[in-house]
């Protein structure tokens, strides 16, 4: 019996995806020290959820954090940053963390996030309890970001989503695929999807970037992911899908032209970073067709929007570029 | 008897020119493809209104498409853009088409519009009855934006206002004049006016661009435009208005040094483009002394100011750079 | 007994710093010609108060007007900008003024601010009465922002802060300590404290400028300041505070590595210039232990906010870099 | 019989195009106030050879000069720059004017240069006897450059190949052509060709631009261009080659992928900008196959290169894109 | 016996490098298609040498060829470029090729280079005979530069050093370490050196790259690498030394504050990109005391320089930072 | 009598300024460590010459040696970097220094030099015997170059030319001048020239520089300096003169439109940074109507040039802007 976070479509909406009546569900001052809480991930941990939370506090430092939920709209985020202990490696240098993104695979939840190493990379850690963490080796060199593992190995081994990018406000940036037998080592690097032409769909033409953790889906893998336009006043993220095959989702076998979700209302257009709608986590509910999205807000505050699993893959097909 | 929209100067307002109390008069979501609709232009047509709208949909690309009203506030918008034919050439390639403006001289109703060909130029095209479009050679070479035909021609030639452009975000740009013989083949380029020093002028330092189809008044060619600064945070758009030579408008009499509208209210501030207001047309009425102007606000809604000719007129001379 | 403007602090606020529950004390328009009314500067005067504000007109032309006060709150502001006759040299050039700062040192009124010399430097003048002003040499050669003079002579000399900047929107930019003899000629330059690194404190990572004069306290000078974060939409401006040596002010004593005001409320949000936070007064009382502080936000209103001398002063300690 | 300049391809040479011997054949002091002289243009004219020079002084001042040979190689340049007269048009501005092309059509001879008018665009101006210059409309609005007329009508109009630019160092740049009835009004604008992939053809990937007068052979219209390339220290300069269409230029048959000459010896390598090869004007014999192109190099002198017409073209056709 | 090439130091020289007397050993047209012939990599191979070079051809195209010597001074190389087979998988897209280097480990020769795949990465690829090549899996996502394999496992995994990148002329570069246990997944990433502060060493400020096959000494590896400074007029590449920790090279020990050899002869000051110094390889005979570089000048041309093993390693020790 | 340096102008020439025969007069490797010798100053001294010399090192980092000479040509340059003491401060940070001037004035020999305190500002010493050195105040606040003193009180204060600037390669500067009661505090900061528009005089469009010590003739001060202009493959630096009105240096009586010495033979053109002119000292005698000018070239050696100081403040006043 599914018990995800849900509120049906508004009367008289045919959007695809809607937003949640109460958003934002937290706000930037949620614990004491936070400037702003976005960017965050979630998934159900025992009788409820659990989930990691990027909080920026207020000399503006990026770390992330544990939170606990019963019904998966209200948290309790602790008010220290996750410590880590070392992994399958020695410790690694982590200047800051940011953008987590969790996921349960065979026994443990892995953790990827934006690792401060020399400029940003994809960092890698898990956690049994989400008490104690531990962490692994970078997954690659500097610069990369939005490292989102999928839920299960594909022929054999993992496999990652990652932007290759640079050490600043990147203007560019493609979605790869990468392997690995072990966590540790990472090759068959592919690319997966690009950012596209300014006159095929605008929204996603300056660069995009995975969102929460593929979904498995009887069509295959359902990835939401952002897409960026640079406009004349700064960079407009907004969400939008794919689908990718299932043994080998370097094929992308449809993908949304138009976005999804885009900056509309007052907490996606104004705050620390005005017009950002950041997908990071997602539950889903197959057999109920539920699907309910977390998402950061101008960079500022966590929100929530929901669909019908079903729908946004129809949608997908039928408006693929 | 004059039909045009309008609403009295609100009580204890000393401005030249007035917002309508219920701005915005279309959402960005008016028609069901759409993330913004703006920076649009519209003509006095049978016994009400037409319009050419530049709307953007959810993959952000843009085009335009006819529309009509009664009153000339309220608006029917096709749901699907407009279809050119050949006019006067084959088929023009147009990767996009953006920021029209119609005038109906001798005979037909013209649109100019960004045209994408191999970047921005300006594209032209002609209607009889807003169903049946045909397209024609584009004005100039790329790189163009805000094209603004005259509407009558001037020493037995059509004239046009152009703002030569680059590939992006142009961050620079002045207003140019150029003739043609027969709507194909142009020359006789004369610069009308430039951006302005920054210790003159700062709202419109950085570029500007003629904005409704120019007015004949007895004192000359009424052409309100927008003008760009370039602040810290991105580009903000303001509309001011200058007064032009009847048969050389290449002469500039008098400027505004002020801007008439600025951005000001939330829909003017927030949107996808925060802080733009960008007229595109205007109506009036030489005996009621009533102007209406249709703006784009922050490159997501349409808006509509009002004003008394006579004092925009005055107010022109009387703050002239 | 204290007379400066004040409000108690919110219940169940634990802030340190809080907003005016009127904000903002004076909107863009409040004369007739201003397009926006900011980073405006007050002192005691007579029984009550003077000040000098940056008011664009409509043409955003950067200018200074004086004004006065009650209560501190409401003000009456010149509807014309205030002329300057030859100080201690010939008239210097202006070609534009902005971002004033005042202080009463000795036997008169001074007033520094970025003035238009070929580029932006720092303008000093004196006034006894607000009504008659004199204009001397400017500090420095171009380009410097954010001239802020010392309440008293250190060691005998005038003592001012500023920030080397560029000529145009500055992605850099520390604070120096500059003395002088006589008002006139500069020397003994000093490097006070600099932008932090991205790890350290980021919402002062891109630049920092002193905002209101410091306040001599038991700990030392108290410096307010703004700081500067490069997002990927744009500047954001915050203020924090730092505590400098008494005879020997380019020395840092704390300086806090949390920001104390950012901004999080519509006016400090939405406006001309989204996202800033500009202290440039303060009017204080040791006895009652209260400061109060004025700010242009957005680049577009004056607003206050208010704190304890001595919570400020415990915070700045307690949360050093 | 042939009188133009020739020299023999070296022995042991497998070059389709060879250098003069006796390079550079003008030096960059050949006029007393000349600081450098190259990209300059030569025809036939009597039984000699008329040429207009691209002289700047010793102010960096850009202008054209006519000069006079008997065989082509050896030249007397006028030490005063050409005056125009107003041609079928009132004088037009011309802030600078350089990289002159000179074409005989009809009945005179024909110029066209980058004229300086808010910028660079194309001048155009034509003289009967290289004593009197009579100047027309500019072809177009600026940003234009590398203005090249073909040498006879096409369809009954005049025919110009030009470059879109913007108004510094360009970085990028397209050919296009561009008809006219008469000289004055100009339409019908196609992309001809654009500057190539990186990995197609890299010399020619950052931009391009027509060089001489195109040259009617059997196979279609000659086109000599040259091609640019960014390096990590600059730009660098090439020549290659296409065949366009004989009555729809637009339509590119054969376009070099390897250059035919790039900067190699000293005067190309060495000078004001270093690795320039800026061919701008070829005589040529059909019956003896001869083609002796004029080049400026290194933006400081003017240098001579010979080939077989008839292996130039056999060699665009083996090396095509 | 020694049979790598070499040249006694000049009298009178006190360099510790020197440069070959009859450089450059390879010009720009040593084979038929070539633009330039530089920044190649050779080995010994039988009783004499083998090499990989860059062959840029004249549409500046790169790719890599193979060439024999019998004295690593006279080169035979191919006319036609090295044709991959798949080796440890599929066949790998390669846009192009360019600066490869060398190295024989246990069995075989292994090739590393620039391999463009969506931008420059890391290409891997094999030979036993350089006659049958084998291309293996790219070592890193894009963006990447410089990959230099060392000769021999450590802690019984492959190590290779590389330059993270951007994907244009990029203006940053350290050099990282990383490791694999079968030539295709590769992780561990660590940070060997950076690029120094300005004030520290100037000549390797802007961005360092590893340069030949790293050679086992006594006092560690010793890494020949460059380094570049951007002055006002473009990139300068130098040459300096490194010490390596044998089996954690990780650590630096040792690091040349001076440059051993810059750009000071013509053939390194003037060419496609003018102050180039660029080693590849390098061949070393323990015994006697002979050090050999092969070095890419002015992307031009191959040169060589001379040192004593001894020497260079004393002169690193001496004069690190 | 005279004792500077001379060498006649050659035969044919008739240049105002011409090159000495033996240029360069110091090569780059003239002491152990130098990469570079350059943009020196020279002035007599006991019955010879002494000088300041920027030598950097082969770690290029920039730094000031003190020279002796008996003829001015032929120079012993220490091996050992100029060590300073306090002068009328404590001792000044000093990351780096370069560009150095001198000039004799009542007692003592004071030196200038682009000292690095934060970034390049003005630094200031003085020595009696070139043996030992003090070290003053800097003048200014960063960011400045191009410090020059008068050799002489005006108006009964010290006078220093400079050029504000950024921390890099700074695309914009002018020429100051300021005003010093005792050489430690600077005020009355004046404009004394600007880079001119492109169109008047395009050889020093991006940016001027004073260069060596002016010199009081009959007509005023002889202030020769560099002026740059940004080609596509980077800057180009020229010298010119201007002469300014003895009591008020402020006012530019005449200024040469033409540049007097561009960079046109191999030491200017070729080098660590091409076509580089930059001229920092000059030897004069007035009866014998000698000038004698050091200049680096090409920022790598020491060039000499010569002129009449009557002809060359005839051709200033005949050839002013």
């Amino acid at each position: 019996m599914s018990n995800i976070p849900w509120q049906d479509k508004p009367e008289n909406s045919n959007e695809v995806i809607w937003r949640y009546s109460n958003n934002p569900i937290i706000n930037r001052y949620a614990i004491p020290t936070s400037n702003s809480i976005f960017n965050s991930a979630v998934v159900p941990f025992k009788d409820g959820f659990a989930g990691v939370f990027r909080c920026d506090n207020k000399a503006v430092q990026m770390n992330i954090f544990a939170g606990f939920s019963k019904n998966g709209v209200d948290w309790d985020i602790n008010h220290e940053p996750i410590v880590m202990q070392a992994g399958n490696t020695e410790m690694i240098e982590s200047d800051y963390k940011y953008d987590p993104r969790v996921v349960f695979i065979e026994d443990r939840y892995w953790i990827t996030w934006c690792n401060g190493y020399n400029g940003p990379t994809i960092g890698i850690g898990y956690t049994f309890d989400f008490k104690e963490f531990f962490q692994c080796e970078n997954a690659f060199l500097p610069f990369n970001r939005n490292g989102v593992l999928f839920p299960q190995k594909i022929n054999g081994k993992y496999a990652m989503l990652s932007r290759p990018s640079d050490n600043g406000h990147t203007p560019f940036g493609d979605i790869y695929i990468s392997y690995s037998p072990d966590m540790k080592y990472w090759g068959e690097h592919r690319c997966v999807m690009k950012a596209t032409p300014f006159e095929e769909s605008a929204w996603q033409c300056t660069k995009i970037g995975a969102g929460p953790i593929p979904i498995l889906t009887d069509e295959g893998w359902l990835m939401l992911y952002h897409g960026v336009i640079n406009t004349c006043n700064g960079f407009r993220y907004a969400m939008g899908a794919a689908i990718l095959e299932v043994d080998t989702p370097e094929n992308v076998k449809y993908r949304t032209q138009p976005y999804l979700l885009g900056p509309a209302v007052d907490y996606e257009q104004v705050g620390d970073v005005p017009n950002v709608v950041f997908p990071c986590a997602a539950l889903h509910d197959i057999e109920e067709d539920k699907l309910a999205i977390y998402y950061g807000a101008a960079d500022t505050v966590v929100a929530m929007a929901f669909g019908k699993l079903s729908e946004v893959i129809q949608y997908t097909k039928d408006n693929s570029l």
